[in-house]
């Protein structure tokens, strides 16, 4: 006998009884309550709740029970155990490709990568070997508008739940991110907000640093400036050349993005701001 | 205006509806929830909740109209935010008991030490420096038995919440334990359960380790077997003597007895059979 | 035109002027020195260095010359940059086997993958993607000695510089282990010393843990006692199942056998008594 | 009997056979080589060596000896085993601080703290614990560049080899710094290069990132940029206030100043350019 078991995620202005509001529900419906992950952020007198339930229900009923009960803003959202759909962007490098390719061939994430997306062939043969589709998308001879109207065509096929840029090295116009809202997670090469923009290692190599990182985040329009989901860091020194950081730095890429997707595709991120909140 | 902040522990064996009820309970009393966690132990059906409340109410009321709802072997405890009663017990070594007294004299932990008793006098200057009594409790010419009962003399004359083993080199006999269950705090030199025993740094070295760590625990029958609070690691390599991997260590060792403290004086912890749960 | 690079590694009983004297026979030989590195581990008198040569030579030569400056104990190696061969070993996991085909899909490591071996044939479709020989050699029906024998004479037929068991679950006996001395890497799912055995997630999981690792280290007749070259931890808490800290444990593996093999691969490795000194 | 032990710190234009004629020299004078470590920065062509020697020689002889035999821009120091002579300057943070104290009382670093001078009197009391002289340099009611002229008539009294900043809270004029080159060590309370100059913390939380951390370096004109000696990182998250941020950066700020000053103070750490080369 399966589980029947949901994830609900609720966000809005603070108040009063909330958390004794939506368990009260829960109770009233009859569902078990597995799990229950609370935040307050105080400074924005705004309130998170994650809340794994368990049992048969009438959705559409207990939504809008809960729906009266809480401040008018409250964003709700109620998700199955479903898995998510996405499709990666990637450029030439393989690192942070290769790595989520595996983790799918043996289930470890909660998605099914619908595609792998690219402005150059190279990956293909990789992608090929797990038979999942690949289309190359050049950008030469054409604008950057054109280029990503071109994804956009494609993208609307499969209506992913998330962009996924594994190492995708083209700038994002704000008007294709618009389409994916908070849904586009990008790693970026390097410990945020140090080195933004390009060749961070090459610039991380020059300032002499002992530390180097790399921060998995949304994309907003401004690229290196969307919410923070995970970062880590790794240990370099003065016999590290800027090719050796950035090998090390890619191993510390692929991590930091499997960290971030885990969360994401797991429903255990909120946006608040330019910042996460992240119910585990 | 100062904010009546009060910290609710819970825990017992779980059940249908436990945190509607507390809630509840909260909301009918009137009273905020500044901050909530949860942990349900699935494997033993076991539940933790750890609530900060704000407000004026009656505790002993408050207290038994939750009982009547909670499961009967609950254990509910309700705690103000006044500091701890420590005493530190040490023997020569100074590094987890100089950065004890720092963090004390200025303020930074929850608790005010009473106390530190030694079976040796190396520590006394340090600890004079700070204006806080030292015993010098010799453990030369008597049996241990003796030698701990002059210490639980003293320490009567006290009665603190918690006995903190500030790299106290000495076994305590369970019956000494006994005295203040679940309130001894140890610091173990070595990364549990790698390392029992005597020079944990010696067998490091000679197993020709790359990383150390230390465990700071809370003390039971067993020295070194008591549940796990925090631990942390650091790299070590070949060219560390012994002598070079204690003293690596004894950084780990204050830093993460240091985080211990914090996390038991601030009310986080729970004891679970030999585990903690730590609500953070 | 390429550079004509050599890795010169020694090790022999400590003398006054060893660093001199070699370092004047390479003089001599007109070689630069691109790196150097030294140990001397003063507890047992002994002396390890690892010189980068650039420069055309007569080889027999120059090795014959330092040997008779160096102490009649010397192991003397003198390894051009060509890749190693490997085969590796595996079981049903494929955690760590797949990490190691992208990287040695995309040339990161030092090596070329020969074959894969398993005991089951779990694996065998993941292999295939690559195009590498994978064979099953079941240990069902068979005594361990007959099913050992069967992979050494798969293995003769490779005649491969070492042997890699990624998660081969399996106890080697030390006739086995014999035909490649020093040459058998293995990554052990556990932070030695502690866990030794069998289930060590479930094992730290029951003894409560808040840090878990793995540990990179070749293999000698006694499975999880050979010398350590790499480890690493991960945080966990309470909130963990033995199956998540096994998850997080099989990242933490992947990564550190990568470690480990870059610098094996790399001859970067020295083996001194049951420990390692890396020269890196 | 005393072991007689000198540290040689060479830099210079890289060159052939420079470690065969350091090595030979020191061979020559009938020197034990007791630790070699050299490292050359192959895109300035430049090279590094610090050697431990044992024995007794006319140091004077020695290094012209060693001087005709290196490239004419050789810089070559050859220090004893005595204790470097350091003052700190401190503002009102106490962490930094206590943990130089604590360590100085305990002769865990190799420096003589010859006096702590601060522009607050916030820290006496704790300086005074320790016995050591405290000078309160007021800044108020006088321009910059007297504040400054005051503590170098006050440094030049002591005439220390070093100055530490720890959390020395105001900027330093470069007329200031050159009466120290290279000698002057600062924590800075960020992960340079993010969040340079103040409020890194409050900056931190702003932007919503999940890893903070310190830096220790030299300074040089420019405060944020001077030569990066030690990093550090921690964890955070939204449940981090800018407040508790602080608390977690000034753990990993006395951590990271504790490590730089070691270096510095046991001659392992090379300026080039405005980077570090630390042969440890």
């Amino acid at each position: 006998m399966t589980r029947n078991i949901h994830t609900l995620l609720i966000d809005c202005n603070d108040a009063k009884g909330l958390i004794y509001k939506i368990t009260d529900t829960a109770y009233r419906y009859g569902l078990n309550i597995v799990l229950n992950r609370e935040f307050v952020d105080h400074e924005t007198a705004y309130f998170f709740m994650r809340t794994v339930l368990e049992g048969d229900f009438d959705h559409q009923k207990f939504l809008q029970d809960l729906k009266t009960q809480l401040p008018e803003n409250a964003n709700i959202r109620l998700s199955s155990d479903q898995k998510k759909k996405i499709v990666v962007l990637a450029t030439k490098e393989h690192h942070v490709l290769g790595d989520l390719l595996i983790r799918h061939e043996f289930d470890e994430i909660n998605a099914e990568i619908q595609a792998v997306i690219s402005n150059h062939e190279t990956l293909e043969p990789l992608v090929q070997k797990f038979e999942l589709p690949f289309h190359f998308v050049s950008h030469l001879g054409v604008e950057r508008e054109e280029h990503e109207e071109n994804i956009l065509k494609l993208l609307a096929q499969y209506n992913p739940d998330y962009l996924v840029l594994a190492k995708y090295m083209r700038i994002l116009n704000p008007s294709f991110v618009e389409h994916y809202p908070n849904r586009v997670v990008n790693i970026h090469h390097s410990f945020l907000p140090a080195f933004v923009g390009a060749n961070p290692y090459q610039q991380a190599y020059e300032r002499g640093v002992k530390i180097i990182g790399a921060t998995a985040h949304f994309v907003n329009n401004d690229l290196d400036e969307g919410p923070i989901i995970t970062q880590s860091t790794g240990s370099v020194n003065h016999t590290y050349s800027a090719e050796k950081m950035a090998r090390t730095g890619k191993e510390i890429e692929s991590r930091v993005l499997a960290e971030a997707l885990q969360l994401v595709l797991e429903d255990k991120v909120f946006i608040h701001g330019n910042k996460t909140v992240i119910l585990d």
